[in-house]
């Protein structure tokens, strides 16, 4: 289940890594930062996840002789050529540890080191990280939704290929889902894995109540019953409730639940609730499938039905309704014979434009509430101290200004790669899921509410406020880099 | 870049191989189909793709001991252990060729075999064809509102994972796409590439213009210039016509062409052409970047945009207007002791009903034409002349007749393995990128058009829609399978 790394690079990357080496400029030191402009499902915060699968994929770099030959037969130089073949890998990558949840427009990577390799791993580093980030940000959805109630992920069969439904079941994981169905992502990363009925097994029967009763005489309290395949209430729920008296019951078992899967889920489970209950199972737990989501979800549990789980397909591995994190991969500073000069991104989109230098990402907790108050962008050399009283401003609107004092201020970006050396190791999953539900209970419910969520500041500190107002002044009078640009 | 095929499973496939296993049921030979309830986007066809991985991943199905040893971890019973430990694939399997257009609830998979392989594979079949068809079709879709102009895949940094970008390129350039940013798309799969400049180049220098003039040195006539890192007309066309002049003009050479990445590109693409024309270069193309898709495209053409190519990424590479195919996997007959029993699921929701039987596809084409008119279904025992008139009847509307002659009947679904040997040799994917674009046509512009596409006819042999409602209705009485129901 290993895909080999080396090779996922746009054609552009490999275009660019060439004209460096010929321009005698491949070992420029720069800057590049990860950051996404747009949260998913427009939420109040996404969720961090696949640092862990990027630090193996960049560890494992490295470049075949089919890749080389491919190379050479592009019409790629030898200078190429040799340089990939003796690769090594020679960054510094910083990043925000998985289960953080993170905002638009701060660096949630940061690459520092030779310009030929830094640009090189974009399309990999953004390809590890938007996807899983999308995923955890939308089992966290999911999650909240459920209030509590068990949530399994069940979308391999829909997933946007094999190691999207692995590392998706992951990511789910990490955002909230309580399992998957997914056997390897049992085997691959541990992933607790929930057992279910399929319609196969009760076709394969001459008649439901066999299907129901081989099952649980195999199964016993594992395992819940799929009671749509005929017709949920008057066959399946009926003959659901004579297969428990009649194999469970006599053993001493309880039922583990059914799973309703088509239909007017509130009404069928309300029924089949006062079924069960009449029966004698009250703690028969019912389950509900069908392309679920949190909207759904929340739906659902509003109009009173009785549902102790659901189980989440495509729409949570696909993200359905908004199934792509925006993040881009930007240089931000290059450093030449020991300068460094921070660089820029200008765009007729003005929020395309991009935040200079290399920065340090910090976030105050309020000591008093423990609530994260707001994230703010300081250059590496600036320190942000939370002994005394500390004056925030918005970027876009520096009138905006809010004094906090009696905080507690951490920085986000841990240290992962040094001079191209794995120094990081990532918490198991366990403990990454567990930070993710603790960071998120930090946020004010008004960020995290799923209907307008209010904005978090993500602000400057007042010297970076400065070099990105003065390097688009600058840019727009003509002093640099453009003609005569007079309408940026 | 492989993927070990062999544990990909949920875990109620396993327990179903365990509990018929323990049945001693696993011999009853069974036949599933695998079809689609809904086209992507409401379009009026969906393509076919896939089939070749599916193919690839079926052949080295195996189990690896570390999977045996997860399953004994989890409390799997020795006996499949031992099964699959041993495991031969041993099933028949007949699919749709790739590049096919493919409609709503007909078989674009059929699998028979052993029941307890036949359901084994359902998530690794459904995985591998739901996504590839998903993008050749929306590959298809963008193809074809360029309306013949170049159109470029540029969607890794935000797909689904690695292989959903290095297969969805594959997808996407059977649907008709032109190229891909993508380089293992071209070393795994032969995918042609096309280069482009990135923001980052740009940044790497001083200035826009020296950066231009150092790309062009570097590449000449291949490589097109992306000018929008500061201000499109004003800074970047000003400095590209600057550096064409420079750079290539001494040299004969003329301009691939300009990338516009941001702003209102329809109005920036006209400015752009007349500055480039009066600058002397008309033949120096123009493409679009920036978050686009079919719609975008047609809309930037109807208002007469100067566009000759797009450059395409995240919402096809996620189809993200609609990210999901649904794709299901059935059991459609059973086979016990030499006797066939056709097999039906039902349920609440009417569109879940499935069509019993092993089934055959015909394609009806007219003669005159050329066009399809109609896929028909029937039996496996039936053929489907084209030396008689036939009369086609609608499986929902049995009174909508229609009757045709002077056609020609096409079986669809070809041989892929045998007694679980392949026996199917994909074309080439140029082949199938060809094959692709001549079925398209031969598909009524209504069928093929983007909004409220005609619905194209997939209709039932008598004798199918014979055996399918005699089930319902027996069901329905109560003679078979369920208790009582009478509200199915």
């Amino acid at each position: 289940m290993s895909f080999c790394a080396d090779i996922f690079a746009d054609y552009n990357c490999l275009t660019t890594a060439e004209g460096l080496l010929s321009a005698g400029m491949e070992d420029v030191s720069v800057t590049f930062d990860m950051f996404f402009r747009e949260i998913p499902d427009k939420g109040g915060y996404a969720v961090m996840a696949g640092l862990e699968q990027l630090c193996e994929r960049l560890e494992s770099l490295s470049f075949s002789e089919g890749f080389l030959a491919s190379l050479t037969e592009q019409g790629f130089s030898q200078k190429l050529v040799d340089y990939l073949g003796s690769f090594k890998f020679k960054c510094d990558v910083y990043a925000m540890p998985e289960g953080t949840p993170v905002f638009p427009n701060e660096p949630i990577v940061k690459v520092k080191g030779p310009a030929i390799q830094a640009q090189l791993i974009e399309t990999l580093l953004l390809n590890t990280i938007n996807y899983q980030t999308l995923i955890a940000t939308k089992g966290n959805r999911v999650s909240r939704a459920a209030s509590g109630r068990r949530v399994i992920e069940m979308g391999a069969r829909r997933a946007h290929g094999l190691d999207a439904a692995v590392d998706g079941a992951r990511a789910a994981y990490i955002g909230g889902v309580s399992a998957t169905s997914l056997f390897p992502a049992y085997t691959k990363y541990g992933v607790p894995v929930a057992t279910m009925m399929g319609h196969g097994w009760v076709q394969l029967f001459d008649s439901e109540l066999e299907a129901f009763k081989a099952y649980l005489e195999e199964h016993g309290e594992d395992g819940a019953l799929l009671v749509d395949t005929y017709d949920t209430l008057d066959s399946g729920i009926k003959n659901a409730i004579q297969a428990f008296n009649e194999v469970l019951v006599p053993k001493g078992l309880r039922p583990a639940g059914v799973i309703i899967d088509s239909g007017d889920m509130t009404y069928l489970s309300k029924r089949a609730r006062r079924m069960l209950d009449e029966a004698g199972f009250p703690d028969c737990d019912i389950y509900a499938s069908n392309s679920l989501d949190e909207i759904l979800i929340k739906d659902m549990l509003n109009q009173g039905a009785k549902i102790d789980g659901f189980i989440v397909g495509e729409k949570l591995i696909t993200s359905s309704t908004s199934p792509v994190l925006d993040g881009v991969y930007k240089l931000c500073e290059t450093e030449k014979n020991g300068e460094k000069s921070p660089a820029i991104m200008l765009s007729n989109n003005v929020n395309k434009i991009t935040t200079p230098c290399s920065k340090r990402v910090w976030r105050l907790f309020d000591m008093e509430s423990g609530k994260a108050i707001a994230d703010v962008l300081t250059l590496d050399n600036e320190n942000l101290s939370d002994e005394k009283v500390y004056s925030l401003f918005d970027p876009d609107f520096t009138w905006k200004r809010k004094t906090v004092d009696n905080f507690v201020a951490r920085e986000m970006l841990v240290t992962v790669f040094k001079d191209g050396e794995r120094v990081y190791n990532s918490p198991s999953l366990e403990d990454i899921r567990a930070y993710c539900n603790e960071q998120v209970a930090s946020l004010w419910e008004e960020v995290v509410r799923f209907e307008n969520p209010h904005r978090y500041y993500v602000d400057f500190s007042g010297k970076l406020w400065g070099v990105k107002q003065s390097m688009i002044e600058k840019i727009m009078r003509g002093d640099a880099l453009t003609g005569d640009g007079d309408n940026v």
